[in-house]
């Protein structure tokens, strides 16, 4: 039996979200959830903020993803962006757009789902905001800090700080979060194997740990792939005004999407495929090694050029120029979603 | 000539916003606007953040509103519920939802009425996040600070702040942003008297200024009117677990409302209409009294006491209860919005 919205007020469903949360809301902070803002005594360092917006349609469908997993999903995604950075995340913000449709046990769905996540990652939800459209939908704005390095600046990775010379890392196996959805999609989610392909798209981790680490150690380029490998590689071109190679052999595909899709289809995925959440690193080779010493495995896929500033070439293992895959996502044309 | 968005790209999108931004968008900070996250230095004192959701259909409506009034709107809400802290405002996140019936005009609009109400309120925009979807919608998320005070703790104004002896006073003309969309759902913009009512409905301003002034003084309790006096007056009874007595009489009128609504829809709208971003303050008269002469007036309209915790009592000219008229706004049941 599921319940309508309209049999609880604003204030009461507020409570219920409040009490799903559990500890995963911000309840020991100077002022906690329930005034006009949320406040709290940062740690020393630079603020560093992120909002993201997960609507209903776009960026998940009911019939891929319960709204569990789309709480899931908008904490990592946001959290993602400050691991990006190289930042500690502290704090979320949760602003709930609930559509027509939705029921109380959905709220109490995402709501777990949310809370979930955020135990995962070590935030908690400081405060939101609760409304009623046509369209369901999760804004989240994460809040954390990048400590100083000793010359007073702050320690973070940037889109804009690779150099001609700097090798190209990306963590874990970029793609298994887009084979994951290419299995939902093609009903073969009862596949034993396709289960850690479904855990990537449904729960994917951001690299919180291993962003600190990078930036902590020197490195000063990296972004997350939230839109595909060869897509964000292609802002840090941009941003940096380099030229990026990658060599596509040295792609580390995950071996369930290998299994299951074939080595084409993987590293088509690996290349264009979004959501992922790994980081791409760009800096001194020895540094990006020395990363591949902690629990997280990191790759060398590329190095950094000066030639064709803002361009990415991929090159397959025969020495020619690798036919890019489809391009990444796009949030307002829409028309490059992987399939 | 309107233009699609499908015209542009995402990221053609996001510059042209930057673009009509202009020095609304915060350029000079550690990380502007086009990284994976914003990073600037905070000032010294607590972090007071919040976020807020504005929908269409449920918050404004094409036929009420211009896209850029929504714009103006969705920050001056924003920063209202920090000046209700008595906090800094310093920083914004955006997160845009485009319907598919936007054009680039529309979002050149949303934009330019964002950047208005940014300089109106000393705030800028850090950093943001545009998708697409099934309904256009605005998230925002405010970011500020609060200075502490000399033993260590943050100058603040809870909603958890109210003593009985304390008085109540509220700032400006509550009731002036209902009365101005009364007034257009009538039909009547055209009338020389609306038009501060429709100002004050379309361009609200937060009380920035205000709220400083009064955590600042010692205040220790306030919040902003977002869905009407009583009901927002209920919030502190509850929080405080006091009773609160407002005398009608009291009320601040705007002369506007009352010469083209009368008395008694005018005495309606202050007590159940919302979003006028009014501030409410709980303190000692003498208190409250010396805010009065700062620019903007502030008017005792009542007192606490500690009888009938949670509730709140209007009482009448003639000395009897008065009747309260409807409810404020549910965001949950929105059964109470003001016709």
């Amino acid at each position: 039996m599921t319940h309508s919205l309209d049999d609880l007020g604003e204030f009461s469903l507020i409570d219920r979200i409040v009490g799903r949360l559990g500890d995963a809301a911000a309840r020991d902070i100077l002022v906690p959830p329930g005034d006009d803002a949320a406040v709290w005594l940062p740690p020393p360092g630079a603020t560093v903020a992120t909002i993201d917006v997960l609507t209903e349609g776009t960026h998940w469908r009911r019939d891929t993803m319960t709204l569990g997993d789309a709480g899931w999903r908008a904490v990592a995604a946001n959290v993602s962006d400050l691991a990006a950075m190289g930042a500690l995340p502290e704090m979320l913000l949760v602003g709930m757009t609930l559509g027509p449709d939705v029921t109380v046990e959905d709220v109490d769905a995402l709501a777990e789902g949310m809370a979930s996540a955020c135990r995962a990652h070590h935030v908690r939800i400081a405060g939101g905001d609760l409304v009623r459209g046509a369209t369901t939908s999760v804004s989240i704005a994460a809040y954390g800090t990048a400590r100083m390095r000793r010359d007073g600046t702050p320690a973070l990775l940037r889109r804009s700080g690779a150099r001609p010379g700097d090798r190209v890392a990306v963590s874990g196996t970029p793609g298994a979060s887009a084979a994951g959805l290419a299995l939902i999609e093609a009903g073969r989610t009862a596949e034993r194997a396709a289960e850690p392909l479904l855990r990537a798209h449904r729960h994917p981790r951001a690299r919180v740990a291993l962003g600190q680490s990078a930036a902590a150690a020197g490195v000063l380029c990296g972004m997350d792939v939230s839109d595909g490998v060869l897509q964000d590689l292609g802002h840090i071109a941009r941003a940096s005004r380099v030229g990026i190679q990658v060599a596509a052999g040295s792609l580390p595909l995950h071996p369930a999407a290998l299994d299951l899709l074939g080595a084409h289809a993987a590293l088509d995925l690996a290349l264009g495929g979004g959501e992922d959440f790994e980081l791409l690193l760009c800096g001194p080779g020895e540094l990006l090694g020395s990363l591949s010493r902690t629990d997280l495995p990191v790759t060398l896929i590329g190095r950094v050029v000066a030639e064709h500033p803002g361009e990415v070439t991929v090159w397959g293992e025969d020495g020619a120029p690798y036919e890019p895959p489809r391009r990444g996502w796009d949030q307002i044309r829409q028309a490059a979603r992987p399939r």
